[in-house]
Protein backbone atom coordinates (compact mmCIF):
# COMPACT_ATOMS: atom_id res chain seq x y z
CA UNK A 1 0.00 0.00 0.00
CA UNK A 2 2.59 2.17 0.81
CA UNK A 3 6.22 2.20 -0.40
CA UNK A 4 8.58 0.77 1.69
CA UNK A 5 11.06 2.69 3.50
CA UNK A 6 13.93 2.58 5.65
CA UNK A 7 15.26 4.46 8.79
CA UNK A 8 19.14 3.92 10.15
CA UNK A 9 21.47 5.41 12.23
CA UNK A 10 25.19 5.72 12.72
CA UNK A 11 26.43 5.51 16.54
CA UNK A 12 29.69 6.79 17.03
CA UNK A 13 31.79 9.45 19.01
CA UNK A 14 32.02 12.90 16.56
CA UNK A 15 29.72 11.07 14.03
CA UNK A 16 27.18 14.25 13.09
CA UNK A 17 29.40 15.25 9.92
CA UNK A 18 29.69 11.93 8.74
CA UNK A 19 29.22 11.44 4.78
CA UNK A 20 27.58 8.14 5.43
CA UNK A 21 24.06 9.24 5.84
CA UNK A 22 23.91 11.76 3.15
CA UNK A 23 25.76 8.77 1.09
CA UNK A 24 23.04 6.50 1.82
CA UNK A 25 20.37 8.92 1.27
CA UNK A 26 21.59 10.10 -2.20
CA UNK A 27 21.65 6.54 -3.56
CA UNK A 28 18.34 6.08 -1.70
CA UNK A 29 16.96 8.85 -3.81
CA UNK A 30 18.29 7.64 -7.15
CA UNK A 31 16.44 4.18 -6.71
CA UNK A 32 13.41 5.85 -5.17
CA UNK A 33 13.37 4.34 -1.66
CA UNK A 34 12.22 6.60 1.14
CA UNK A 35 15.24 6.25 3.09
CA UNK A 36 16.21 8.73 6.31
CA UNK A 37 19.57 8.10 7.64
CA UNK A 38 20.33 9.69 11.42
CA UNK A 39 23.96 10.39 12.94
CA UNK A 40 23.78 9.37 16.58
CA UNK A 41 26.42 11.37 18.47
CA UNK A 42 27.84 9.86 21.34
CA UNK A 43 29.73 13.29 22.16
CA UNK A 44 26.89 15.62 21.44
CA UNK A 45 24.56 13.11 23.64
CA UNK A 46 27.05 12.93 25.97
CA UNK A 47 26.97 9.54 26.66
CA UNK A 48 29.61 7.07 27.34
CA UNK A 49 30.48 4.04 24.32
CA UNK A 50 28.71 1.30 26.49
CA UNK A 51 25.48 3.30 25.41
CA UNK A 52 25.60 1.75 21.97
CA UNK A 53 23.06 -1.21 23.83
CA UNK A 54 20.23 0.71 24.58
CA UNK A 55 20.74 2.83 21.86
CA UNK A 56 20.13 -0.93 19.64
CA UNK A 57 17.54 -1.51 22.02
CA UNK A 58 15.62 2.16 21.82
CA UNK A 59 16.16 1.79 18.07
CA UNK A 60 13.73 -1.61 17.88
CA UNK A 61 11.71 0.11 19.63
CA UNK A 62 11.37 3.11 17.44
CA UNK A 63 11.20 1.05 14.43
CA UNK A 64 14.65 1.75 12.67
CA UNK A 65 16.30 -1.33 10.50
CA UNK A 66 19.77 -0.99 10.82
CA UNK A 67 22.38 1.33 12.26
CA UNK A 68 26.51 1.44 11.15
CA UNK A 69 28.12 2.09 14.55
CA UNK A 70 31.73 3.32 14.32
CA UNK A 71 34.80 4.42 16.67
CA UNK A 72 34.33 3.38 19.76
CA UNK A 73 31.54 0.92 19.69
CA UNK A 74 32.94 -1.71 17.07
CA UNK A 75 34.23 -4.07 19.46
CA UNK A 76 31.97 -3.96 22.56
CA UNK A 77 28.91 -3.40 20.43
CA UNK A 78 29.46 -7.33 20.10
CA UNK A 79 28.03 -8.67 23.29
CA UNK A 80 24.74 -6.47 22.78
CA UNK A 81 23.78 -8.34 19.57
CA UNK A 82 21.63 -11.48 18.87
CA UNK A 83 23.40 -13.03 16.43
CA UNK A 84 26.99 -12.00 14.20
CA UNK A 85 28.22 -13.27 10.83
CA UNK A 86 31.55 -15.23 10.49
CA UNK A 87 33.44 -11.91 10.05
CA UNK A 88 32.93 -10.20 12.39
CA UNK A 89 33.08 -12.88 14.44
CA UNK A 90 36.42 -13.42 13.28
CA UNK A 91 37.66 -10.03 13.58
CA UNK A 92 35.90 -9.17 17.32
CA UNK A 93 34.38 -5.76 15.59
CA UNK A 94 30.98 -5.18 13.88
CA UNK A 95 30.27 -1.89 11.97
CA UNK A 96 26.70 -2.88 11.15
CA UNK A 97 23.72 -4.29 12.29
CA UNK A 98 20.45 -5.52 11.11
CA UNK A 99 17.07 -5.26 12.88
CA UNK A 100 15.38 -8.34 11.72
CA UNK A 101 12.02 -8.98 13.89
CA UNK A 102 13.05 -7.69 16.91
CA UNK A 103 16.49 -9.44 16.99
CA UNK A 104 20.49 -7.56 16.13
CA UNK A 105 22.53 -9.23 13.69
CA UNK A 106 25.77 -7.57 13.35
CA UNK A 107 27.88 -7.33 10.03
CA UNK A 108 31.39 -6.17 9.40
CA UNK A 109 30.98 -4.56 5.75
CA UNK A 110 34.40 -2.38 6.31
CA UNK A 111 36.15 -6.37 5.54
CA UNK A 112 33.57 -6.72 2.92
CA UNK A 113 33.83 -3.00 1.51
CA UNK A 114 38.17 -3.12 1.72
CA UNK A 115 37.20 -6.15 -0.60
CA UNK A 116 34.71 -5.24 -3.24
CA UNK A 117 36.77 -1.71 -3.42
CA UNK A 118 39.71 -3.92 -4.42
CA UNK A 119 38.36 -6.16 -6.42
CA UNK A 120 36.97 -3.36 -8.66
CA UNK A 121 39.64 -0.89 -7.92
CA UNK A 122 42.63 -3.05 -8.90
CA UNK A 123 41.53 -5.94 -10.31
CA UNK A 124 44.98 -7.01 -11.29
CA UNK A 125 46.97 -6.35 -7.98
CA UNK A 126 49.62 -8.58 -7.47
CA UNK A 127 48.20 -9.29 -3.95
CA UNK A 128 51.01 -11.91 -2.63
CA UNK A 129 53.22 -9.77 -0.34
CA UNK A 130 51.61 -7.04 0.98
CA UNK A 131 52.65 -4.50 3.84
CA UNK A 132 49.93 -3.25 6.27
CA UNK A 133 50.52 -0.15 7.95
CA UNK A 134 48.29 -0.12 11.11
CA UNK A 135 46.86 -2.38 13.35
CA UNK A 136 43.49 -1.53 14.82
CA UNK A 137 40.30 -2.18 13.85
CA UNK A 138 40.30 -1.02 10.08
CA UNK A 139 43.73 -2.73 9.68
CA UNK A 140 42.30 -6.16 11.24
CA UNK A 141 39.51 -5.18 8.38
CA UNK A 142 41.87 -4.70 5.73
CA UNK A 143 44.26 -7.99 7.20
CA UNK A 144 40.88 -10.25 6.84
CA UNK A 145 40.18 -9.03 3.64
CA UNK A 146 43.56 -9.45 2.28
CA UNK A 147 43.92 -12.45 3.75
CA UNK A 148 40.79 -13.68 1.92
CA UNK A 149 42.01 -12.65 -1.29
CA UNK A 150 45.06 -13.90 -1.90
CA UNK A 151 47.38 -12.59 0.07
CA UNK A 152 50.73 -15.23 0.77
CA UNK A 153 52.66 -12.87 2.65
CA UNK A 154 51.34 -10.36 5.19
CA UNK A 155 53.45 -7.77 6.91
CA UNK A 156 52.02 -5.72 9.61
CA UNK A 157 53.63 -2.48 10.89
CA UNK A 158 52.20 -0.62 14.03
CA UNK A 159 54.19 1.79 16.21
CA UNK A 160 52.44 -0.70 19.12
CA UNK A 161 53.93 -4.09 17.76
CA UNK A 162 52.42 -6.25 20.32
CA UNK A 163 48.89 -4.90 18.95
CA UNK A 164 50.33 -5.36 15.90
CA UNK A 165 50.72 -9.34 17.06
CA UNK A 166 47.85 -9.60 18.28
CA UNK A 167 46.70 -9.34 14.73
CA UNK A 168 48.52 -11.25 13.33
CA UNK A 169 47.99 -13.84 16.22
CA UNK A 170 43.74 -13.40 15.24
CA UNK A 171 44.46 -13.82 11.55
CA UNK A 172 46.83 -16.79 11.86
CA UNK A 173 44.39 -18.44 14.32
CA UNK A 174 41.65 -18.02 11.50
CA UNK A 175 43.27 -19.72 8.73
CA UNK A 176 42.51 -23.45 8.26
CA UNK A 177 45.47 -25.84 9.47
CA UNK A 178 48.39 -26.27 6.81
CA UNK A 179 48.09 -22.61 5.33
CA UNK A 180 50.91 -21.29 3.64
CA UNK A 181 50.40 -17.85 4.52
CA UNK A 182 53.11 -16.31 6.07
CA UNK A 183 52.54 -12.96 8.82
CA UNK A 184 55.20 -11.18 9.97
CA UNK A 185 54.82 -8.04 12.23
CA UNK A 186 57.32 -4.95 13.40
CA UNK A 187 57.30 -1.38 13.71
CA UNK A 188 57.54 1.27 11.37
CA UNK A 189 61.43 1.27 11.15
CA UNK A 190 61.11 -2.30 9.65
CA UNK A 191 59.12 -0.65 6.69
CA UNK A 192 62.76 0.11 4.97
CA UNK A 193 63.22 -3.76 4.61
CA UNK A 194 59.99 -4.94 3.96
CA UNK A 195 58.17 -1.95 1.63
CA UNK A 196 61.12 -2.75 -0.87
CA UNK A 197 59.98 -6.60 -1.62
CA UNK A 198 56.10 -6.33 -1.47
CA UNK A 199 53.57 -6.50 -4.16
CA UNK A 200 51.54 -3.86 -2.57
CA UNK A 201 50.71 -1.54 0.31
CA UNK A 202 47.98 -0.36 2.74
CA UNK A 203 47.66 2.43 4.54
CA UNK A 204 45.25 1.84 7.78
CA UNK A 205 46.57 4.14 10.28
CA UNK A 206 45.48 7.28 10.65
CA UNK A 207 48.10 9.23 9.66
CA UNK A 208 46.85 11.52 6.41
CA UNK A 209 43.90 12.51 7.82
CA UNK A 210 42.93 15.99 8.41
CA UNK A 211 43.57 15.82 12.23
CA UNK A 212 46.63 13.73 11.20
CA UNK A 213 48.49 15.20 8.17
CA UNK A 214 51.66 13.74 7.19
CA UNK A 215 52.96 10.24 5.24
CA UNK A 216 52.65 6.98 7.52
CA UNK A 217 56.08 5.84 5.57
CA UNK A 218 58.75 6.91 3.64
CA UNK A 219 57.70 7.51 0.33
CA UNK A 220 61.74 6.79 -1.18
CA UNK A 221 60.65 2.64 -0.46
CA UNK A 222 58.20 3.12 -2.90
CA UNK A 223 58.83 1.77 -6.24
CA UNK A 224 56.17 1.95 -9.53
CA UNK A 225 55.78 -1.45 -9.94
CA UNK A 226 53.67 -1.64 -6.52
CA UNK A 227 50.00 -0.77 -5.70
CA UNK A 228 49.37 1.58 -2.79
CA UNK A 229 45.63 1.37 -1.28
CA UNK A 230 44.72 4.37 1.72
CA UNK A 231 41.93 3.60 3.69
CA UNK A 232 41.70 7.35 4.79
CA UNK A 233 39.44 9.35 3.10
CA UNK A 234 39.33 12.43 3.97
CA UNK A 235 41.33 14.46 2.26
CA UNK A 236 40.29 12.75 -1.46
CA UNK A 237 43.61 12.62 -1.98
CA UNK A 238 46.27 11.95 0.96
CA UNK A 239 49.71 12.68 0.85
CA UNK A 240 50.31 9.25 0.52
CA UNK A 241 48.34 8.40 -2.33
CA UNK A 242 49.49 11.70 -4.53
CA UNK A 243 53.05 10.52 -3.66
CA UNK A 244 52.41 6.70 -5.22
CA UNK A 245 50.14 8.24 -8.00
CA UNK A 246 53.26 10.44 -8.95
CA UNK A 247 55.28 7.85 -8.71
CA UNK A 248 53.32 6.12 -11.21
CA UNK A 249 51.75 2.89 -9.03
CA UNK A 250 48.49 1.71 -9.31
CA UNK A 251 46.80 3.87 -6.29
CA UNK A 252 43.40 3.00 -4.54
CA UNK A 253 42.40 6.22 -2.33
CA UNK A 254 40.22 5.56 0.48
CA UNK A 255 37.20 7.03 -0.89
CA UNK A 256 37.14 3.59 -2.67
CA UNK A 257 36.59 1.68 0.68
CA UNK A 258 33.80 4.35 1.64
CA UNK A 259 32.02 3.32 -1.50
CA UNK A 260 32.68 -0.11 -1.27
CA UNK A 261 31.50 -0.12 2.87
CA UNK A 262 28.33 2.05 2.18
CA UNK A 263 27.30 0.14 -0.77
CA UNK A 264 27.72 -3.20 1.20
CA UNK A 265 25.63 -1.64 3.82
CA UNK A 266 23.01 -0.20 1.45
CA UNK A 267 22.76 -3.70 0.35
CA UNK A 268 22.65 -5.45 2.94
CA UNK A 269 19.62 -3.26 5.01
CA UNK A 270 17.83 -2.75 1.47
CA UNK A 271 18.31 -5.88 -0.55
CA UNK A 272 18.99 -3.13 -3.79
CA UNK A 273 21.44 -3.76 -5.68
CA UNK A 274 23.71 0.16 -5.52
CA UNK A 275 25.39 2.24 -8.64
CA UNK A 276 28.59 2.21 -7.08
CA UNK A 277 29.96 4.55 -9.51
CA UNK A 278 27.11 6.93 -8.54
CA UNK A 279 27.98 6.33 -5.00
CA UNK A 280 31.29 7.23 -5.95
CA UNK A 281 30.36 10.22 -7.99
CA UNK A 282 28.38 11.01 -4.91
CA UNK A 283 31.08 10.68 -2.26
CA UNK A 284 33.52 12.95 -4.81
CA UNK A 285 31.03 15.80 -4.61
CA UNK A 286 30.32 15.74 -0.92
CA UNK A 287 34.34 15.07 -0.18
CA UNK A 288 35.11 18.29 -2.52
CA UNK A 289 33.09 20.17 -1.04
CA UNK A 290 34.26 19.17 2.58
CA UNK A 291 36.98 19.31 1.84
CA UNK A 292 37.21 22.84 0.96
CA UNK A 293 35.00 24.27 3.71
CA UNK A 294 38.10 22.28 6.03
CA UNK A 295 40.42 24.12 3.97
CA UNK A 296 38.44 27.69 4.24
CA UNK A 297 38.06 27.33 7.63
CA UNK A 298 41.72 26.08 8.52
CA UNK B 1 24.60 19.84 0.87
CA UNK B 2 21.53 16.95 1.41
CA UNK B 3 17.62 17.40 1.07
CA UNK B 4 15.95 17.50 4.75
CA UNK B 5 14.98 14.92 6.35
CA UNK B 6 12.15 14.40 8.68
CA UNK B 7 11.67 11.29 11.05
CA UNK B 8 8.83 10.97 12.71
CA UNK B 9 6.72 8.61 14.86
CA UNK B 10 3.22 7.15 16.44
CA UNK B 11 2.86 6.53 19.56
CA UNK B 12 -0.10 4.96 21.50
CA UNK B 13 -1.72 1.22 21.65
CA UNK B 14 -2.67 -0.37 18.56
CA UNK B 15 -0.81 1.93 16.10
CA UNK B 16 0.46 -0.42 13.40
CA UNK B 17 -2.31 -0.19 10.93
CA UNK B 18 -3.10 3.62 11.20
CA UNK B 19 -2.85 5.60 7.82
CA UNK B 20 -1.41 8.81 8.96
CA UNK B 21 2.28 7.38 8.57
CA UNK B 22 1.34 6.56 5.29
CA UNK B 23 -0.65 9.86 4.50
CA UNK B 24 2.54 12.14 5.90
CA UNK B 25 4.68 9.91 3.53
CA UNK B 26 3.46 9.85 -0.10
CA UNK B 27 2.35 14.11 1.00
CA UNK B 28 6.07 14.31 1.65
CA UNK B 29 7.57 12.32 -1.23
CA UNK B 30 4.92 14.50 -3.73
CA UNK B 31 7.07 17.47 -1.80
CA UNK B 32 10.29 15.79 -3.06
CA UNK B 33 11.12 15.83 0.76
CA UNK B 34 12.65 13.00 2.98
CA UNK B 35 10.29 11.72 5.45
CA UNK B 36 9.86 8.43 7.24
CA UNK B 37 6.94 8.19 9.81
CA UNK B 38 7.41 5.12 12.00
CA UNK B 39 4.20 3.81 13.45
CA UNK B 40 5.68 2.74 17.98
CA UNK B 41 3.01 0.41 18.76
CA UNK B 42 2.65 -0.26 22.49
CA UNK B 43 0.65 -3.29 22.43
CA UNK B 44 3.24 -4.76 20.30
CA UNK B 45 6.12 -3.62 22.34
CA UNK B 46 4.22 -4.58 25.77
CA UNK B 47 5.18 -1.22 27.07
CA UNK B 48 2.28 0.52 29.07
CA UNK B 49 1.23 3.82 28.38
CA UNK B 50 3.48 5.17 30.51
CA UNK B 51 6.58 4.15 28.25
CA UNK B 52 5.59 7.71 26.34
CA UNK B 53 8.16 9.77 28.22
CA UNK B 54 10.97 7.17 27.90
CA UNK B 55 10.29 6.57 24.14
CA UNK B 56 10.13 10.53 23.26
CA UNK B 57 13.78 11.04 25.29
CA UNK B 58 15.21 7.81 23.00
CA UNK B 59 12.94 9.79 20.05
CA UNK B 60 15.43 12.86 20.64
CA UNK B 61 18.72 10.91 20.98
CA UNK B 62 17.70 8.65 17.75
CA UNK B 63 17.43 12.06 15.72
CA UNK B 64 13.33 11.84 15.32
CA UNK B 65 11.73 15.65 14.64
CA UNK B 66 8.40 14.55 15.86
CA UNK B 67 6.33 12.42 17.26
CA UNK B 68 1.90 11.93 17.02
CA UNK B 69 0.81 10.73 19.84
CA UNK B 70 -2.66 8.61 20.68
CA UNK B 71 -4.23 6.82 22.58
CA UNK B 72 -3.60 6.18 25.72
CA UNK B 73 -0.88 8.63 25.72
CA UNK B 74 -2.80 12.11 25.11
CA UNK B 75 -3.17 13.30 28.17
CA UNK B 76 -0.39 11.86 30.05
CA UNK B 77 2.16 12.85 27.57
CA UNK B 78 1.71 16.63 28.97
CA UNK B 79 4.15 15.92 32.43
CA UNK B 80 6.76 14.71 30.35
CA UNK B 81 7.16 18.01 27.44
CA UNK B 82 8.99 21.26 28.17
CA UNK B 83 6.44 23.18 26.36
CA UNK B 84 3.10 23.30 25.83
CA UNK B 85 1.18 25.49 23.16
CA UNK B 86 -1.81 27.23 24.65
CA UNK B 87 -4.66 24.68 22.97
CA UNK B 88 -3.10 21.83 23.78
CA UNK B 89 -2.92 23.29 27.90
CA UNK B 90 -6.40 23.92 27.50
CA UNK B 91 -7.39 21.15 26.43
CA UNK B 92 -4.98 19.46 28.76
CA UNK B 93 -4.20 17.07 25.75
CA UNK B 94 -1.02 16.57 22.88
CA UNK B 95 -1.69 14.97 20.19
CA UNK B 96 1.83 16.14 18.25
CA UNK B 97 5.00 16.35 19.72
CA UNK B 98 7.97 18.78 17.76
CA UNK B 99 11.49 18.08 18.86
CA UNK B 100 13.39 21.26 18.99
CA UNK B 101 16.82 21.73 19.97
CA UNK B 102 16.42 18.85 22.17
CA UNK B 103 13.00 19.87 23.73
CA UNK B 104 9.96 18.22 23.60
CA UNK B 105 7.00 20.92 22.54
CA UNK B 106 3.54 19.60 22.50
CA UNK B 107 0.74 20.83 20.31
CA UNK B 108 -2.99 19.57 19.42
CA UNK B 109 -4.21 18.99 15.89
CA UNK B 110 -7.53 17.61 16.83
CA UNK B 111 -8.15 20.60 17.89
CA UNK B 112 -6.69 22.81 14.78
CA UNK B 113 -7.49 19.50 12.29
CA UNK B 114 -10.93 19.96 13.57
CA UNK B 115 -11.31 23.40 13.34
CA UNK B 116 -9.07 23.76 9.41
CA UNK B 117 -11.41 20.88 8.47
CA UNK B 118 -14.75 22.71 8.57
CA UNK B 119 -13.75 26.17 7.49
CA UNK B 120 -12.67 24.10 4.42
CA UNK B 121 -15.50 21.88 3.60
CA UNK B 122 -18.52 23.43 5.26
CA UNK B 123 -17.41 27.14 5.22
CA UNK B 124 -20.83 28.41 4.84
CA UNK B 125 -22.33 26.16 8.13
CA UNK B 126 -23.94 27.84 10.64
CA UNK B 127 -22.51 26.88 14.08
CA UNK B 128 -24.46 28.80 16.09
CA UNK B 129 -25.89 26.02 17.96
CA UNK B 130 -23.99 22.55 18.17
CA UNK B 131 -25.04 19.17 19.68
CA UNK B 132 -21.93 17.48 20.34
CA UNK B 133 -21.86 13.88 21.20
CA UNK B 134 -18.74 12.29 23.23
CA UNK B 135 -17.10 14.70 25.44
CA UNK B 136 -13.96 12.47 25.68
CA UNK B 137 -10.52 13.74 24.02
CA UNK B 138 -11.94 13.97 20.70
CA UNK B 139 -15.10 15.46 22.03
CA UNK B 140 -12.87 17.96 23.53
CA UNK B 141 -11.02 19.03 20.84
CA UNK B 142 -13.86 19.62 18.94
CA UNK B 143 -15.70 21.38 21.62
CA UNK B 144 -12.96 24.06 21.99
CA UNK B 145 -12.95 24.27 18.03
CA UNK B 146 -16.29 24.92 17.71
CA UNK B 147 -16.29 27.87 20.68
CA UNK B 148 -13.29 29.24 18.93
CA UNK B 149 -15.26 29.25 15.31
CA UNK B 150 -18.07 31.22 17.16
CA UNK B 151 -20.78 28.48 18.22
CA UNK B 152 -22.70 30.41 21.11
CA UNK B 153 -24.22 27.43 22.20
CA UNK B 154 -22.88 24.27 22.99
CA UNK B 155 -25.09 21.24 24.11
CA UNK B 156 -22.41 17.93 24.95
CA UNK B 157 -24.28 14.77 24.94
CA UNK B 158 -22.64 11.73 26.86
CA UNK B 159 -23.84 7.91 28.29
CA UNK B 160 -21.19 9.40 31.06
CA UNK B 161 -23.13 13.14 31.99
CA UNK B 162 -20.75 13.82 34.46
CA UNK B 163 -17.72 13.56 31.78
CA UNK B 164 -19.65 15.84 29.85
CA UNK B 165 -19.97 18.13 32.45
CA UNK B 166 -16.67 18.27 33.22
CA UNK B 167 -15.64 19.35 29.49
CA UNK B 168 -18.32 21.73 29.59
CA UNK B 169 -16.71 23.19 33.10
CA UNK B 170 -13.09 22.96 31.04
CA UNK B 171 -14.60 25.14 27.88
CA UNK B 172 -16.34 27.30 30.24
CA UNK B 173 -13.39 28.24 32.22
CA UNK B 174 -11.17 28.58 29.41
CA UNK B 175 -13.55 31.87 28.22
CA UNK B 176 -12.93 35.54 28.46
CA UNK B 177 -15.37 36.90 31.41
CA UNK B 178 -18.10 38.39 30.35
CA UNK B 179 -18.32 35.44 27.31
CA UNK B 180 -22.36 34.88 26.17
CA UNK B 181 -20.98 30.91 25.42
CA UNK B 182 -24.03 28.78 26.54
CA UNK B 183 -23.29 25.27 27.48
CA UNK B 184 -25.50 22.45 28.60
CA UNK B 185 -24.82 18.95 29.20
CA UNK B 186 -27.33 16.05 29.27
CA UNK B 187 -26.97 11.94 28.32
CA UNK B 188 -28.57 10.67 25.06
CA UNK B 189 -32.00 10.95 26.11
CA UNK B 190 -31.41 14.83 25.92
CA UNK B 191 -30.69 14.52 21.94
CA UNK B 192 -34.79 14.46 21.70
CA UNK B 193 -34.89 18.06 23.11
CA UNK B 194 -32.03 19.60 21.59
CA UNK B 195 -31.39 18.45 18.35
CA UNK B 196 -34.32 19.87 16.16
CA UNK B 197 -33.43 23.05 17.77
CA UNK B 198 -29.62 22.88 16.78
CA UNK B 199 -27.86 24.38 13.48
CA UNK B 200 -25.54 21.07 13.32
CA UNK B 201 -24.37 17.81 15.13
CA UNK B 202 -20.87 16.59 15.83
CA UNK B 203 -20.53 12.85 16.44
CA UNK B 204 -17.10 12.80 18.19
CA UNK B 205 -17.96 9.57 19.65
CA UNK B 206 -16.81 5.99 18.40
CA UNK B 207 -20.13 4.72 17.36
CA UNK B 208 -19.80 3.94 14.11
CA UNK B 209 -16.46 2.66 13.77
CA UNK B 210 -15.97 -0.94 12.35
CA UNK B 211 -15.50 -2.03 16.22
CA UNK B 212 -18.26 0.23 17.44
CA UNK B 213 -21.31 -0.22 14.79
CA UNK B 214 -24.63 1.44 14.38
CA UNK B 215 -25.92 5.35 15.05
CA UNK B 216 -24.86 7.51 17.73
CA UNK B 217 -28.31 9.09 17.87
CA UNK B 218 -31.62 8.75 16.46
CA UNK B 219 -31.70 9.98 12.54
CA UNK B 220 -35.41 11.22 12.92
CA UNK B 221 -34.43 14.06 14.71
CA UNK B 222 -32.45 15.28 11.96
CA UNK B 223 -33.50 17.39 9.36
CA UNK B 224 -32.58 18.55 5.91
CA UNK B 225 -31.06 22.53 7.04
CA UNK B 226 -28.99 20.95 9.76
CA UNK B 227 -24.99 19.87 8.95
CA UNK B 228 -23.89 16.78 10.11
CA UNK B 229 -20.12 15.97 10.75
CA UNK B 230 -18.81 13.04 12.11
CA UNK B 231 -15.07 12.34 13.55
CA UNK B 232 -14.93 8.59 12.89
CA UNK B 233 -13.54 7.62 9.42
CA UNK B 234 -13.29 4.25 9.62
CA UNK B 235 -15.58 3.46 7.61
CA UNK B 236 -15.03 6.19 5.30
CA UNK B 237 -19.31 6.94 5.34
CA UNK B 238 -20.17 6.04 8.78
CA UNK B 239 -24.25 5.39 9.21
CA UNK B 240 -24.51 8.84 10.71
CA UNK B 241 -22.89 10.39 7.37
CA UNK B 242 -25.38 7.99 5.33
CA UNK B 243 -28.38 8.97 6.53
CA UNK B 244 -27.87 12.85 7.16
CA UNK B 245 -26.67 13.01 3.24
CA UNK B 246 -29.60 10.67 2.10
CA UNK B 247 -31.62 13.16 4.23
CA UNK B 248 -30.03 16.43 2.61
CA UNK B 249 -27.57 17.57 4.89
CA UNK B 250 -24.75 19.05 4.42
CA UNK B 251 -22.69 16.75 5.42
CA UNK B 252 -18.13 16.56 6.53
CA UNK B 253 -17.44 12.81 6.89
CA UNK B 254 -14.17 11.97 9.37
CA UNK B 255 -12.20 11.96 7.03
CA UNK B 256 -11.87 15.83 6.45
CA UNK B 257 -10.86 15.54 10.82
CA UNK B 258 -8.41 13.17 9.39
CA UNK B 259 -6.87 14.88 6.57
CA UNK B 260 -6.93 18.36 8.70
CA UNK B 261 -5.27 16.92 11.82
CA UNK B 262 -2.40 15.17 9.36
CA UNK B 263 -1.95 18.60 7.05
CA UNK B 264 -2.01 20.62 10.41
CA UNK B 265 1.20 18.03 11.71
CA UNK B 266 2.41 18.11 8.28
CA UNK B 267 2.79 21.69 8.12
CA UNK B 268 3.83 21.96 11.79
CA UNK B 269 6.63 19.33 11.14
CA UNK B 270 7.93 20.18 7.85
CA UNK B 271 7.09 23.97 7.80
CA UNK B 272 5.80 23.26 4.57
CA UNK B 273 2.24 23.73 3.37
CA UNK B 274 0.73 20.62 2.22
CA UNK B 275 -1.45 19.85 -0.63
CA UNK B 276 -4.74 18.86 1.59
CA UNK B 277 -6.78 17.92 -2.16
CA UNK B 278 -4.06 15.35 -2.55
CA UNK B 279 -3.75 14.58 1.11
CA UNK B 280 -8.07 13.56 0.96
CA UNK B 281 -7.36 12.19 -2.28
CA UNK B 282 -4.94 9.48 -0.44
CA UNK B 283 -6.54 9.23 2.25
CA UNK B 284 -9.80 8.11 -0.22
CA UNK B 285 -7.29 5.51 -1.30
CA UNK B 286 -5.71 4.13 1.62
CA UNK B 287 -9.40 3.79 3.23
CA UNK B 288 -11.28 2.23 0.54
CA UNK B 289 -8.58 -0.59 0.30
CA UNK B 290 -8.56 -0.77 4.09
CA UNK B 291 -12.90 -0.90 3.91
CA UNK B 292 -12.50 -3.44 1.47
CA UNK B 293 -9.88 -5.37 3.28
CA UNK B 294 -11.71 -5.07 6.86
CA UNK B 295 -15.25 -6.13 5.08
CA UNK B 296 -13.38 -9.07 2.98
CA UNK B 297 -12.67 -10.13 6.64
CA UNK B 298 -15.79 -10.02 8.60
Amino acid sequence: MSTPSYLMGLIGEGVRPSLTPPMHEREATAQQLRFVYRPIDLTELNLPATAVGDLLQAGIALGFNAFNITHPCKQLVLKYLDHVDPAAQRLGACNTVLIDDGKLIGYNTDRSGFASALALELPDADLTDVVLLGAGGAGAAVADALVGAGTKRLSIIDPQPERAQILADQVQHAQPVGSALEIQVGSPADATRWIPQATGLVNASPVGMFSHPGLPVDVDLLDAGMWVADIVYRPAVTELIAHASALGCAVMPGKAMAVGQAADTFQLVTGMVPDRQRMYAHLNELVASEDHRLRENA
